[in-house]
């Protein structure tokens, strides 16, 4: 099955740029994911293809318009015809920050409808007329939605199936168990002065094991305390709900 | 004055990429800022141009040396020779988060070396050796940090004198008060029934700002409760801060 991405801009010869490259080009020679860049002045009422206006209320910069925006998803969501309906996102930093559940999830669903904004933003009304879901990712302000949408597609490209070398390179890493993964070290032993963690020339598997535990959640703790707050509450509740579960079987 | 970027990174094709069209292509035309792509293979010590090795401790996948990346750095450190040190960021999702104000310090400085990671990640101890400042851009994981740097040197480039058009663009957007950027609207007044808020139609400056600022906090409140919780607590600080300052002039 190809994942399908279309991506809406008004620089279409932005894509597939670093995807066109490496892992990501490699899975699209093999049809593993389809890309279509979507240019947005087609779409647009008038000779001069027209897609902004000012702000309604005054304010510098230029607002995207709802309806140009909207003839350009109907038509992304029609040549995607899909039993399943395709998510559609608009790459904004007024949106909730991307994680990497949903990213899971948009990887084992059919595809992807990216909207990039430019200018002040996209028109407010475009969002709950079309069901379009907006993302962040990163609280930085871009020149435009184009690097986010990379990024995003990046992210999703590589856990389709078979693009990844080893299937377990997707488990072991940083958010997929709430936390940072721990550090990592490999040849020389040496290197000016630094040595490498004893515990890990030691062969012992469970230490190892038991080491890169501790390294993640006290990294995570000291560079993330947002990330090890939200792993904690989801541990209480978890382990509350196990001791509810089992008072449940005990009566 | 020139803002200069150095990549290190296996796919120096994968640079200037977006980076070469619209805002920054033209701004780099213009020589306001410049761009070198940087193959880490070059600094491999052997012939088969090995940057990478197998964990130590075991497990998947591979680590970039931290050898390798050191005389990369070196070079890049060396090219880029200027009376201010040039910062080191490496991409990984270990890192802090970037911000917004971070990226606003790097714009106003002589640029900036950023260091793209692939396979599992850096051998830890170039961090310390090279004073190496890790960064995340949003907690997904990517197959490589190249993606990230785009996006990195994006949000410093439409920072650099003269690159954006109208110069009160900068200042009024989401993150540079701590808040989401409230929502924009604009022409058709009405669109599919769907109409631009009253009090954006009035003509009163002072209503209109108000509205705006309330908008830009309920949404902060509700998208971000993580920015919501740091902004009030240094609203709070703040205040305190100003209150002691005033007791301290009074006596």
């Amino acid at each position: 099955m190809t994942f399908r991405a279309a991506v809406i801009t008004l620089y279409p010869d932005m894509f597939p740029g670093p995807l066109g490259v490496s892992l990501a080009g490699r899975a699209r020679e093999e049809g593993k994911w389809s890309l279509e860049a979507i240019q947005l002045r087609d779409f647009a009422a008038d000779k001069h293809r027209t897609v902004d206006d000012t702000p309604a209320g005054g304010g510098a910069g230029m607002v995207l318009r709802a309806d140009v925006l909207a003839r350009a998803i109907d038509h992304a969501r029609a040549v995607m015809g899909d039993s399943k309906p395709i998510p559609v996102l608009a790459m904004t930093p007024r949106g909730r920050p991307l994680t990497q559940a949903r990213v899971r999830e948009l990887a084992q669903g059919p595809g992807v409808i990216v909207v990039c904004g430019r200018f002040e933003g996209f028109d407010e009304r475009i969002f709950a007329a079309r069901e379009v879901e907006e993302v962040s990712i990163g609280d930085i302000v871009l020149s435009g939605g184009e690097p986010a949408a990379l990024m995003l597609l990046d992210a999703c490209i590589r856990l389709l199936p078979g693009v990844m070398g080893a299937p377990s390179s997707g488990t072991e890493e940083s958010f997929e168990n709430g936390l940072l993964e721990y550090p990592h070290y490999t040849r020389p032993a040496e290197w000016e002065g630094r040595t490498i963690p004893e515990v890990l020339r030691s062969g012992d598997h469970a230490k190892i094991a038991a080491w890169r535990k501790l390294q993640s959640e006290v990294d995570t703790r000291l560079r993330r305390p947002d990330l090890w707050e939200r792993h904690e509450g989801a541990r209480v509740q978890s382990a509350s709900g196990a001791r509810r579960e089992k008072r449940d079987v005990d009566q």
